[in-house]
C-alpha cells in the first residue's frame, strides 16, 4: 500500500485494519503472567500478528523465542533480529533448501515432522549438506491433525532416523491441540489441556528411556493454556491469536470481547429500508471467509459491528459478505438505520483475527481513541 | 515475495497459485464470443485476477474497458494503460479524493451509488473541486445486494440530484444480479438473467422519460451473462470470474472441471493411516475460507485435489484446513495414501476463484504442462 499515514482513523481509506495498542498490551501482558505461573517459557506464534512490532509487546521487550508458520515470516523476524525459531508446519522436503539458507546465515531454525519418510529426508538433506537440521517430532493428542502417537513405536523410530547421520538432529517434540476448539465447558477445556500436557510428556519420556536426549517439550493453543491446570514437564508454551483476540476467542472465554484488539474500519455505502440492511465497503477480502463462530452461542455472521470508537453496536452483525461489500443486519428485530448515515465509519471485529489480519499488510495502530499514533507493517505470503 | 522464477513447479515453494494459460485462453474466447453474440460490449471484472497480463487474454489484445471493485486496481490498471474503468463498489465520500485523483490523471473513471446522500456527496465534492465525477445509478433486480428498485420516484430524484450542479453527472444504470448464485436449473437461470436485463433497461427507460440521457446500460454476473437469451437495450456486460472458472462455476454449469484455470500448488507434509487422511501445507490462507460448494450437489470442502500435472484425482477433497494445513480425505470409502508420497506435489482447484487468487501476489503460469513459462503479477490490497 502506498497510503500516507492518516492522522485519524477518520482520514483513512476503507477498508483498514485497526490495531488498539492498549488492548494488546493487555493481552500481553495477560499471557506472560499466566505462563510465568504456570512455570513455562512463552514461545510466541508469531502466524497471527506477522508483525516484529507486536512481538515486542508480546515479549515485554526482550528477546523471546518465537513459532512461524511460513518461512516467509521466518525470514522476517530473522532479519529483524529474532534467532530461536520454529518452523511449526510439517516440512516439506522442498523447502529444505530455504531452512538451510536460515541455518546458515546464524539462525537457530527448527523444523517439525511426523513421519520416516520426511526424517530421512532431512538426514540426507542436512548430510548432503553439510549441515545439522534440527527437529521436534510432532505428537497427536487429539486426532484433529497432524502427529504420531505417543505410545507408537513410530515415535521411536522417527527419533533413531533423526540421530542416525550428521545431517539432522532430534530437538524434542511437540503437540497442538486444536480439538480445543471444540470444548464448551471449563471440564472440556481442562480435560483437553491436560490431554495435550500429557500426551507430549509421554512421547518425551519415551523418548528419553530409549536414549535420546529430549530438550523441548512444547504444546499449545491459546485455549488450552488458558485453561491448563498445570503444565508439568512441559517446557514451553506456544500461543498465537491471543494478542489480538477475535469473536471466536470470547465464545470459548480466553477473553472478552472488549479486549479484542483488531477490527476491520469500513465506511457506510447504501442502505435498504425494504430489507433492514446497510452495505459498507468491507467484504469477504477484507473480513476473510472464517465463519468461525457459526456453530457457537452466539452466531456473529462475518463479524460484530462497532462505531467509529470501538464501542461494540448491540444486536448488529455483517450478515453476508461478497468480495468487496458487507451486508450489516440485526440479529434480531429491526435495524435503526439512523445509526448508519451514508459515508459513516464503523469498526468490526473479526471471528478470526488471524484470518482477517491476513488480508493486510499494515495495522493502524491507536492507543484507543481514533488518533492513529503509529503504523506497524506485516510479512505476508510464504 | 522474492522468490526466484522457478523452471518448473516442481521447483516451487509451496503453496504456489499456478495458471493454466490455455485453458485462460479458451475461457477467454469463449465469452468473448458471447458477448459478441448477445451484442453486447465486453467490460470484463478484474477483480478475479487483477492482472493485466490477464486482461490482455481476456481483450485478445484490444483495448478493452473494464470493471474494477478496489481503487488499487483502478490505479494499477490506469497506470498500465487502460483508460476507460468502471469502479463498481458504491462509492464512500471517503474515497472521493482517490477517484478526482484518477479523473485529473485523465483516467475515465465512473462511480456507481445508490442514494440520494451519495449523489449529494459526490455532486459537492465536484463542485468545490471543480471537477466532473460521472456516476451509474445502481439499480436492485434481485433483492440480494444494493441498488434501487426501477420502478421507485428515488431513482429519478438520484439522476435529478447527479445532474443539478458541474459537480456530478449521470453515466448511465447498472446492475448485478448475485442471485444468479442460488439457481440451479435452466429455467432460473434464464429467469434470473432477463429479470436483470428487464430492470436495467426499465430504469434506463424511465430516466430518458423524465429527460436524462443515459449512455450506459450495464449488467453482469458470469451466470447471467453466460445464461443469457439475449440483451436487448443492454449497452454492456461486466463479467469476472469467467476468466479462472472455479467449483462453483462448475456446479452453476458456465464452465466444466476441465476448465478452470488456476490451482494452487501444496506439498504433501503427513499422512495418517488411522484416519484415512493426507495433509498438505496449503491452508485456509492459501485456499480461502471459502466454502462456496457446501450448498450444490457436490461439496468440495475446499477444494478439489489434481495431481501435479492437473489432473483431477476422483473422490478426493480438501475436507478441512486450518491457517497453513489442508486436510485432504476422500468424499466416500477409503483415500489410498498410496497416490500421496511425503513431498509429492497436488495441485488443488479453488470453490471461488476471486477469494483464493487474492492470497498471491503472482501467478506461476504455465501452458499445460509443468514448465514455466511466465511469472504475471497481482495487485491486492485496497
Amino acid at each position: 500500500m502506498t497510503d500516507p499515514v492518516p492522522d485519524t482513523i477518520l482520514d483513512a481509506a476503507t477498508p483498514a485494519l485497526i490495531l488498539d495498542r492498549q488492548r494488546l498490551q493487555e493481552n500481553a501482558d495477560r499471557m506472560r503472567g499466566r505462563v510465568a505461573q504456570l512455570g513455562v517459557m512463552l514461545r510466541p506464534h508469531v502466524k497471527t500478528s506477522k508483525s516484529i512490532d507486536v512481538l515486542r509487546m508480546l515479549s515485554g521487550g526482550a528477546d523471546v523465542p518465537i513459532t512461524v508458520s511460513t518461512l516467509a515470516e521466518a525470514r522476517y523476524f530473522f532479519g529483524q533480529g529474532v534467532r530461536d525459531i520454529l518452523y511449526a508446519v510439517g516440512i516439506a522436503p522442498v523447502k529444505l533448501p530455504q531452512v538451510a539458507e536460515l541455518i546458515r546465515a546464524g539462525c537457530t531454525l527448527r523444523i517439525i515432522l511426523d513421519s520416516i519418510e520426511a526424517a530421512d529426508a532431512v538426514q540426507a538433506y542436512g548430510s548432503a549438506e553439510e549441515l545439522r537440521i534440527e527437529a521436534l517430532v510432532e505428537v497427536d493428542t487429539d486426532g484433529k491433525r497432524a502427529g504420531v502417537d505417543p505410545n507408537d513405536e513410530l515415535l521411536i523410530e522417527i527419533a533413531r532416523r533423526l540421530s542416525s547421520g550428521p545431517g539432522a538432529g532430534l530437538a524434542g517434540v511437540m503437540t497442538h491441540a486444536g480439538g480445543s476448539y471444540s470444548a464448551r465447558t471449563l471440564g472440556e477445556f481442562e480435560a483437553i489441556a491436560e490431554r495435550e500436557r500429557a500426551g507430549a510428556v509421554t512421547a518425551a519420556n519415551r523418548l528419553r528411556s530409549a536414549g535420546f536426549p529430549v530438550a523441548i517439550v512444547s504444546v499449545g493453543s491459546t485455549p488450552t493454556v488458558h485453561y491448563a491446570r498445570a503444565l508439568d514437564g512441559v517446557t514451553e508454551a506456544r500461543v498465537g491469536v491471543y494478542a489480538f483476540g477475535d469473536l471466536v476467542q470470547a465464545e470459548l472465554g480466553t477473553c472478552a470481547i472488549d479486549d479484542i484488539a483488531i477490527s476491520v474500519l469500513a465506511s457506510v455505502i447504501g442502505h435498504s429500508p425494504t430489507h433492514g440492511r446497510v452495505l459498507v465497503d468491507a467484504g469477504f477480502l477484507a473480513l476473510s471467509r472464517d465463519r468461525g463462530t457459526a456453530d457457537f452461542a452466539v452466531d456473529w455472521g462475518y463479524g460484530a459491528v462497532c462505531d467509529a470508537n470501538g464501542e461494540v453496536i448491540p444486536n448488529v452483525r455483517v450478515e453476508n459478505s461478497n468480495q468487496e461489500h458487507g451486508i450489516i443486519t440485526a440479529v434480531s428485530g429491526e435495524l435503526d438505520l439512523s445509526r448508519f448515515p451514508i459515508g459513516a465509519r464503523v469498526r468490526i471485529l473479526p471471528n478470526h483475527a488471524c484470518a482477517t489480519a491476513a488480508a493486510y499488510d499494515r495495522y493502524l495502530v491507536t492507543d484507543g481513541s481514533q488518533q492513529v499514533v503509529d503504523v506497524w507493517e506485516r510479512v505476508n505470503g510464504w
